[in-house]
């Protein structure tokens, strides 16, 4: 049970997500404090039947805090992460910041709970994209090795933000009303179209986000050998990443082996009849923390190849819930070891 | 130049693209007519500034006729096409119905033009996935032998006619508008959703549309030995294709040679300055004929990969424009023959 828990950034699109979770899933604590920058501050959210009033995210923030979960830009949480740490916190953080950090486990609770142990104090949450692909993918590294993967990303809007979806919203009305849409949140109108870069440019022609996916991968399973080649795409879709993974194992398996080892693995469903147009989509994960995998085949192209589709709810498996997850954990091994 | 040109088709979303070829491109021709079943005869299209009325598509119908182009459903075609080429007609043909049989020729005229040898009538234009994916990757195979191709496609709605393109805006303005979305043209919701699967179950967990991305291009690119694993998935976006495609050569290329190859390549315009946010996007490509290429890498993942991506007008060069080409072609062919 912790005591007092910091969110840090409830009023953004992942924010009131972790809110609903510590609810819904009866998180232990006893109270709950709401940090922001000075925009929000006074702003009064719901939760529990309480009303809680935002206060301002500064040095002293931080006092009698057990636990801070974190949903802000790389920057916020560079600047305010040591702070909460210094007063005897421990950071559950979702930015991009710590993440490739060495001192910082990055963790995904079904990958990795182990790395967990020898944190300094900062516990790193991964980029949406690659949460729920290592999730899919550790059954099958456990069972036979992973190698290589090759994913092509079809991602939600949502994934930059509440702004993200207005856009989408007003990118499809505007075109529908036959009116000129000037983009803001994204560099291009993304309504009716797509976009084939998110994030700047990071790494020989690769964009941030995808090298996250590389690097993210290698560090929350454990093996630098892990190739990856993804390319991430920006889709017409509110809520719900996709990704049509090919992975290349070094012992062969079957898509029964596939299919087995998926549906045994804690946090994945499978939803995969394709004669009877069964597979994971965006709309049907909305709202849902498992991820979703299905049109599991052979690779027809490779030996040791395997197929298949995945979808999860970005704002959930690959952001608020695996971070509520991450905080679960850490009062789990606590018990564990008392 | 052909005398009387006979276009079947002439009413759906590619015969009307069909139909603003022939006139843009100025084709070589004396006389237009226009062929549909029962429920079209009579109708009246428009084409260049005279108007030409729908006959009925029968056995009698292609008297002194040299040239058929056909856009039709893959059941009509198999029965009409017979009449056309026992009439001493040649048929272009969009449908997928003879593109597999070993007496038909599959061109893409950048691509096999030679391949048009010994045609028995029927000459077959491929399935719009494939065509754009063949056109760019022709140049490279040429260069380095392709050897495997890895694509995920994010595939139109136009690519299931208008009645898919009108079902986008109905699902788009009734999910906008909080009201329940009733599909008939697709399986699943398409507005704000993601379909992983086109056509039906085909061969072990692959679907038709990914098995003809399979056979398709080893037989346009006359090597049984490409190997391709392809993934196809329905995307909200009304018109252009876009293909996420890892290709594995013999000989090494980097990135500069390929996008070297890319630009010298017939059909293809590259589009690719990823720190100026510029690469192909269905929006822009929408009424082009080309094949648009960007994001062009080194795989990270194998030593001999390249990674692009790839977007092209589905009804343009996916389907009208290539029939059209073809046509062309043959005419090119006849003349350099006498």
């Amino acid at each position: 049970m912790y005591e007092t828990v910091a969110l840090v950034g409830a009023t953004g699109a992942v924010g009131r997500i972790v809110l609903e979770q510590l609810a819904s899933r009866q998180f232990p604590m006893k109270r709950l404090k709401l940090l922001a920058s000075q925009r929000s501050v006074g702003k009064e959210v719901r939760f529990n039947g309480e009303t809680i009033k935002v206060e301002l995210l500064e040095p002293n923030a931080f006092k009698n805090i057990d636990l801070v979960i974190a949903s802000t830009p790389d920057e916020v949480s560079a600047e305010f992460a040591p702070w909460a740490v210094e007063a005897g916190a421990i950071v559950v953080d979702e930015s991009g910041y710590w993440r490739m950090d060495p001192s910082v486990p990055l963790i995904v609770p079904e990958v990795n709970p182990e790395a967990t142990a020898n944190h300094r104090g900062i516990i790193a949450s991964p980029n949406c994209s690659t949460t729920q692909m290592v999730v899919a993918l550790a059954p099958l590294h456990k069972a036979a090795r992973v190698r290589r993967v090759v994913v092509s990303t079809y991602q939600a809007t949502s994934g930059a933000g509440l702004a993200g979806n207005e856009e989408l919203k007003d990118s499809i009305r505007q075109s529908l009303a036959g009116q000129k849409h000037s983009p803001k949140t994204f560099s291009h109108p993304i309504g009716f179209n797509l976009i084939p870069q998110i994030g700047s440019e990071k790494h020989e022609g690769y964009t941030s986000e995808e090298m996250k996916m590389v690097y993210e991968t290698r560090k929350i399973m454990g093996d630098e050998e892990i190739q990856v080649c993804p390319t991430c795409v920006r889709v017409p879709v509110a809520i719900g990443h996709s990704e049509s993974i090919l992975v290349e194992t070094e012992r062969p398996l079957s898509a029964s082996d596939a299919r087995e080892l998926f549906e045994a693995a804690e946090g994945v469903t499978v939803i995969d009849d394709l004669s009877g147009k069964k597979y994971p989509m965006p709309l049907d994960c909305d709202g849902k923390d498992d991820v979703f995998v299905g049109r599991i085949r052979k690779d027809i192209s490779s030996p040791n190849g395997i197929s298949f589709w995945c979808v999860s709810d970005n704002l959930r498996k690959g952001a608020a819930t695996n971070a509520v997850q991450i905080a679960e954990l850490l009062i789990k091994q606590a018990a564990a070891a008392s």
